[in-house]
């Protein structure tokens, strides 16, 4: 059973802020094992790769063999059925058709000065993409990894995917070849973060490094952070899901275990402003987790992290929303536009009862790769922006140099910094010959 | 004297490499010593903040004078001279005018199969600035940080700023008033930025914190990352100037010094088609180095990483150009926007001679917070897109969840994720019962 919270209870605000507060993962240290895996990649490249490899994968690869040729990938390919083909398919072409509406604007424009001022919008040259091997190999993120960092313009976007035993997803080659990617390599955890983010004799090194993985993988990508540019280090999943009492408790019950199937630090939340109706998502929640696959992991989560919190009103819902600032948001409530005007912290919101959140995960066309831990609070999604840079563009005439140089001048002189300042002088001097 | 590089040289591929990959800092480890303030502040407050204060500024609060009263700034600013007020104030306005151009726009429409799709943007609630006390002291730097988080919408804005020994800028405290920033704060180093991650008593804590700062404060940033969001960690200041021979050497020296007085780790490149101006170039940098106020730092910085590149053309230029990556770039030559045109990875690109890079640090309009160290590959500088977060919208229609909930149940089943698919189930058994 969850926790059940009254917002009309004396310690609702004492025990809000503890479901705030839970500590929801216990990440082991393994920042000293990182380390030694990138100074050994870095060193000595494939050999390191190939060794580390072998180790923890049980793989034994070549140089030649750490790439997945493009005939190994057709072989695998062919062996996926047609639905499933064509449900990555249409995921990809609706995941594509909403990320090409984010590619930002260059600008340039002439001030009153006369100074040409703009910015101009670029991709990242070369990004990996780290996939996890095993049961969380997820063709979907490989989709929404990569189709963002392809609709940016990346010229050159290589995989790690690791393949423990030899085993290896066709599906993840499937989505990486709808998706456009160019490189695979059948190398995962720390290991593969070196070399993507230093290179090795055999895989050339990229400026950006996105995608989900474990505690090696993620304290790997802290450690390249600067060299390369990274994405988010992503925590255990969360929902809230925000409800009248004019619903079917299944269909909150289902969309509530559909985090909590993820992981036993996944966080599933409801408010509802009908405690009955949180009662019978409870009751219908029991009665899923009787049969799911998943029983062990979602019970587990739903147990130690799971709350049914009880308020007056969609106010108040959307207010203590905002305090949670959750990863997934659904709002099954009657006019779901009107309740997401008031949310100003979420990293996705699924608006009205015909929309679980699973659709989000999958098919909409928005990115599933989202802020957890309350960092909506601060961060966004992943984007086609996180494969692109800006480059600010300033260009001065003679007179705009007139006009706004002398300003320059003394700030520079405030701040003691002479050169700066003299670098105006002497061209104005010029000018006022 | 710099580094002398000509691209026809055997060996130009080996220094040009070694000039790239130079370590420029070597950053002290005060990781330990900054991990123990962080959480004396989280444990004691306003009284860790204090005590720390007065040991590392030698200055006496109470929580009463933590915060520089609005009283006590007016009284500040009162010395403030009028030529340097309205450079301040026409830095500030330029700047505004520029990033209020970056507003990104919210988008919301309707696809093939019916379903409502897009994203809404919000501003960060609260954002922390740090501002570096002493001699780096630069109110250029409050403007920069500030003006795009109050163009963003941050509703609270607060400012920390050491004052050794008591001492305190009044233009750090005019451009603060300026740029609107809400609350200032008398303390410094990771005790700062740890209050204004955590909060005290006296400091509410922000959701994000921006600005330059020293090794503590890296360090400091670094650990809070997560909790709140914070902008990059920005290393030694670099220029590059691409110029051809029909420039004057002395413009071109100022603007090489105007990086390198900054820090002995700054660099200050040039690239040349004419030897000869390069040459000229060096003569009048030595020149200036005689009487330059900061000589000894200029100096030792253009002596240990400057260098003078020649190249046959442009297009070699514009190609090592990019595997520079520069923070700064200057194209002294006769079509810069053509030239610019060439370039991919640049923090900022200031066109033409009569646009010193010194007019970026103060007031032509674009951000000078700019990636450092090759990261123009990566990243951009800072925006007010690092005060704004994205929300992704989705809404489906019984039309919509029929047409593509199909694929959603699928590519779940393949990802054995079973809630996932029976929350779309339950729905579709609904509109099909």
């Amino acid at each position: 059973m969850p926790q059940f919270l009254d917002y009309s209870d004396a310690d609702f605000e004492a025990r809000f802020t503890a479901l705030l507060t839970a500590k929801r993962e216990d990440s082991p240290d393994v920042d000293a094992v990182v380390a030694d895996i990138i100074a050994d990649v870095r060193a000595r490249g494939d050999d390191a790769v190939i060794e580390l490899t072998e180790r923890f994968d049980r793989v034994a690869l070549t140089p030649d063999t750490l790439r997945i040729s493009p005939e190994e990938v057709d072989a695998a390919i062919a062996e996926v059925n047609t639905g499933d083909r064509e449900a990555l398919e249409l995921a990809a072409a609706r995941i594509r058709a909403y990320h090409a509406r984010q590619m930002p604007e260059d600008a340039q424009w002439t001030d009153d000065v006369g100074a040409t001022l703009g910015w101009r919008w670029t991709p990242v040259s070369a990004a990996g993409l780290y996939v996890p091997g095993g049961l969380a190999s997820y063709p979907s993120s490989v989709l929404m990894n990569a189709i963002p960092a392809k609709v940016a313009g990346v010229g050159r976007l290589a995989i790690t995917v690791p393949t423990p035993d030899g085993v290896l997803n066709p599906l993840v080659l499937l989505a990486a070849q709808i998706a456009g990617v160019d490189e695979i390599y059948r190398i995962g955890g720390a290991q593969a973060i070196a070399a993507l983010a230093y290179g090795t004799e055999t895989i050339a090194p990229v400026d950006k490094i996105t995608g989900p993985g474990n505690a090696f993988v993620a304290a790997a990508k802290r450690r390249v952070f600067g060299k390369v540019g990274i994405d988010m280090i992503a925590g255990p999943s969360e929902i809230l899901v925000i409800a009248d009492g004019d619903n079917d408790p299944d269909w909150i019950a289902l969309d509530l275990l559909s985090q909590a199937e993820h992981d036993e630090s996944a966080q599933s939340l409801l408010i509802t402003t009908d405690a009955g109706f949180g009662q019978a998502v409870a009751q219908a929640v029991e009665a899923r987790l009787q049969t799911l696959e998943r029983r062990a992991i979602a019970g587990a989560s739903w147990r130690d992290f799971g709350a049914i919190i009880t308020v007056p009103s969609l106010d108040v819902a959307a207010a203590l929303s905002d305090r949670i600032a959750p990863e997934h948001l659904e709002l099954c409530v009657d006019d779901p536009q009107a309740l997401s005007a008031q949310i100003t912290h979420a990293g996705a919101i699924f608006l009205g009862q015909w929309t679980p959140e699973a659709i989000g995960d999958y098919i909409g066309g928005p990115n599933h790769v989202l802020p957890t831990a309350r960092s909506p609070r601060f961060s966004s999604g992943l984007s086609v922006m996180d494969f692109v840079k800006r480059t600010t563009l300033a260009q001065m005439t003679p007179d705009a140099l007139r006009a706004i140089g002398p300003g320059a001048e003394r700030l520079a002189t405030s701040e003691s910094l002479e050169a700066h300042g003299l670098s105006v002088t002497a061209r104005l001097r010029k000018l006022n010959g």
